[in-house]
């Protein structure tokens, strides 16, 4: 079949049509970062589109140019759902054969406007004003429970009643690509058991996603989770780095502190709920029956395949060390958010809400390192190399992606591309 | 002895030519906030100041119209120390008699730069990009360990060797005089034991103090305790209201999150180190001694006078509950900060850190209703009416001053004014 697109885009590309992800690029030696958005190999420069008047449509018309020459998406978010859909049903148009335009007509307004995906560098979409991560996965924490309280105690009483969730550290949130240098603290040492200083000896991943919030809240007036949705923009990847030994040191009673907020990882591209509509799915049955303020939709899910690759540091190719969904997620996206506000906290544009490592119910399908290798007890092997935790060198990349079965001919894949790290020695 | 100054200062005002704090207000009816300092009754527009060019010293004179044109002081606290000295200095010298300027000499300018405190409001000093909440009294952990754990398991483990701290949410900090509505949530019936949805029926004051990031750190470089001063802008009070029943069902394992999350106060007043320098004291003795990146001066802690006061909804004079003091703090600030970065946890100008609830060694001294009532089984009399926790329509006053002995026929009184809040019924 003879694509419809004014450009080729790849059966296996992350950003087909469907998708029309949100995010932030700068070209190469040129200063000032533009929005974006992707589309097969490309990036398409959103400041050009709008300076260019191509966004034409009610809601976007005269604003468009404003809020797309921004250096970060954050005035595009606070618009609202309705500017959201116009937006990407606009660029969708923009990219038919069969719709005239500049873009399709006019080769050096294309050539400013497409640009090739490997020439551009990420920045951080929004300003993440607050940064909060929820430990949504059944899976996870009773793994991580039975591991440190014994089997009979893994999961927290209040667990089952209400998405736990800890504020993270804003600050540190770095966009996919963004080395990350292993922390030192203090720790306890495995044989005399004394706090000592130095630097991490358990440096853990965690495979988790998290949205990304268009429009807040007033300070005192709780989101409803019936509208949930329209103040949720989209999601990302997002590995949480965590430092086990610092952690376990540290986090009673106050919670992870040090042992995490040495940075977190997002991958560069929002994708938007609207993307992700078709791939709605209902989430795992809840019991007991959570209370009214937490009860959404029956399909209030996302299912999202999620992989983790390591690529050691004496390697060259990443090796996948785990496959799992978002959809095995115990508390949905609207219900952590309907939480976070029912004590009427005020949720801010650009806020990033991580979901806690997502684990699924197989041992392949485990979301950290302190799972796979029931916390160093039981070595991986990754490409002929030995790990119990990340060691320098090693590059962590998670992906993720939705696709609908074939029907009609056609196959939905909306991507996420993905999340990469690599971890710098210790500062000496 | 007449007054040196061009202004009157009452020997008990907080805002003496000692101190010379910082702020942002705007004047009523009037929108664009400015940064301001404040002396005796009056604030001192710092707009006004510089546009007519009266910063007139190396380090600011270029730059001081445009940084202090701004709506929040955050470009004037990216500038460093010695630049928030001279700007201290310079306001200083403005306001001696013997020192010829505008302000001095000509009435016009002067009724525009000196505007009577009571006609202003107070708006957030900074953008605040990350908030952290440390716990370093240890009569407030022991205390409150005591009642959760028992007493031979009140203090942590971690707790002497580390500054214990957690991530609190920055949306929600607001400015003193802000009402605070309390918050909803589950939290366990205290009769049936299983979690019920319904207003907070512990909620709570935290008497604390904060200090102010001025010049932050990369992400991975640490901030080195010797250097802690220079990274500090200053200090606020600050009253982290509490939500003492939905706390304690979430918090475990990953700490407070609802039940602190729904408002945080601060004094409007900034008050820098240097003016704090005469009031600095030595800290607790530490035992065991602190790691070697714990280890600062010898004087690195501050004697502040703090006290709390309650005005009950039904009486119209508030009431002394409790009078603390900053220097029982065990973790000192540079303590605090330079554990917040040891891991390489990047600091941005404007961050807040609390220094927990800054509970004294008497019963008179204590910081918060949950240990003056121990947990609400022992009420207070405040005016005749009987507390065990905030209710609706009570305000919550905290006041901070240092003071020197006469000495040479002079008293020094640097002090940070008030920060309050009154409790809003929840909503229905
Ligand atoms: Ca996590
Ligand atoms: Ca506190
Ligand atoms: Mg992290
Ligand atoms: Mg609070
Ligand atoms: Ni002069």
């Amino acid at each position: 079949m003879t694509s419809p697109l004014i450009v080729d885009v790849p059966d296996s590309s992350d950003f087909s049509f469907h998708n029309i992800p949100f995010g932030v690029v700068s070209i190469e030696n040129s200063s000032q970062p533009f929005p974006a958005s992707a589309i097969g190999e490309f990036v398409i420069n959103l400041r050009e589109l709008a300076v260019a008047g191509l966004f034409d449509r009610p809601l976007l018309r005269d604003i468009a140019p404003s809020v797309f020459s921004a250096t970060t998406l954050t005035l595009f978010l606070q618009l609202g759902r309705p500017s959201w859909r116009e937006a990407r049903q606009t660029i969708q148009t923009l990219l038919l054969k069969s719709h005239p335009s500049p873009l399709r007509d006019d080769p050096n307004f294309r050539s400013s406007v497409l640009i090739p995906i490997y020439s551009i560098q990420h920045h951080l979409p929004v300003r993440i004003s607050n940064y909060t991560d929820f430990y949504a996965s059944k899976e996870h924490a009773t793994n991580v429970g039975a591991m440190f309280r014994g089997k009979d105690n893994a999961l927290m009483p209040n667990w089952v009643h209400i998405p736990v969730g800890y504020h993270g550290r804003a600050s540190s949130v770095v966009i996919s690509g963004t080395p990350i240098t292993r922390p030192s603290g203090l720790r306890l040492d495995p044989v005399t058991k004394a706090p000592v200083f130095g630097k991490c000896q358990k440096l853990d991943f965690e495979l988790e996603m998290g949205f990304v919030v268009g429009v807040g809240n007033e300070l005192g007036k709780p989101i409803n989770i019936k509208n949930a949705d329209d103040h949720i923009f989209g999601v990302v990847l997002l590995n949480d780095w965590s430092a086990r030994d610092i952690q376990q040191f540290e986090y009673v009673p106050l919670g992870p502190f040090l042992g995490k907020n040495f940075g977190t990882s997002i991958s560069p591209w929002i994708v938007t709920l609207d993307a992700l509509e078709p791939f709605r799915v209902a989430q795992p049955t809840q019991e007991p029956t959570p209370a009214e303020y937490l009860q959404g939709g029956s399909k209030d899910a996302y299912d999202i395949n999620l992989t983790v690759q390591l690529k050691a540091s004496t390697t060259t190719t990443p090796q996948t060390i785990s496959q799992s969904n978002l959809k095995y997620m115990y508390w949905t996206f609207n219900q952590q958010l309907a939480h976070h506000t029912v004590n009427g906290c005020n949720m801010q544009t650009g806020d990033l809400c991580g979901t806690g490592t997502i684990s699924g119910p197989t041992p392949d399908s485990l979301g950290s390192l302190l799972e796979m290798t029931q916390n160093g007890t039981q070595p991986i092997t990754v490409d002929a190399v030995s790990r119990t935790f990340i060691e320098d060198g090693d590059e962590v990349i998670l992906r993720g992606w939705c696709e609908s079965e074939e029907s009609a001919g056609e196959k939905i894949r909306v991507g996420f591309g993905e999340v990469t790290g690599i971890i710098r020695p210790a500062r000496s």
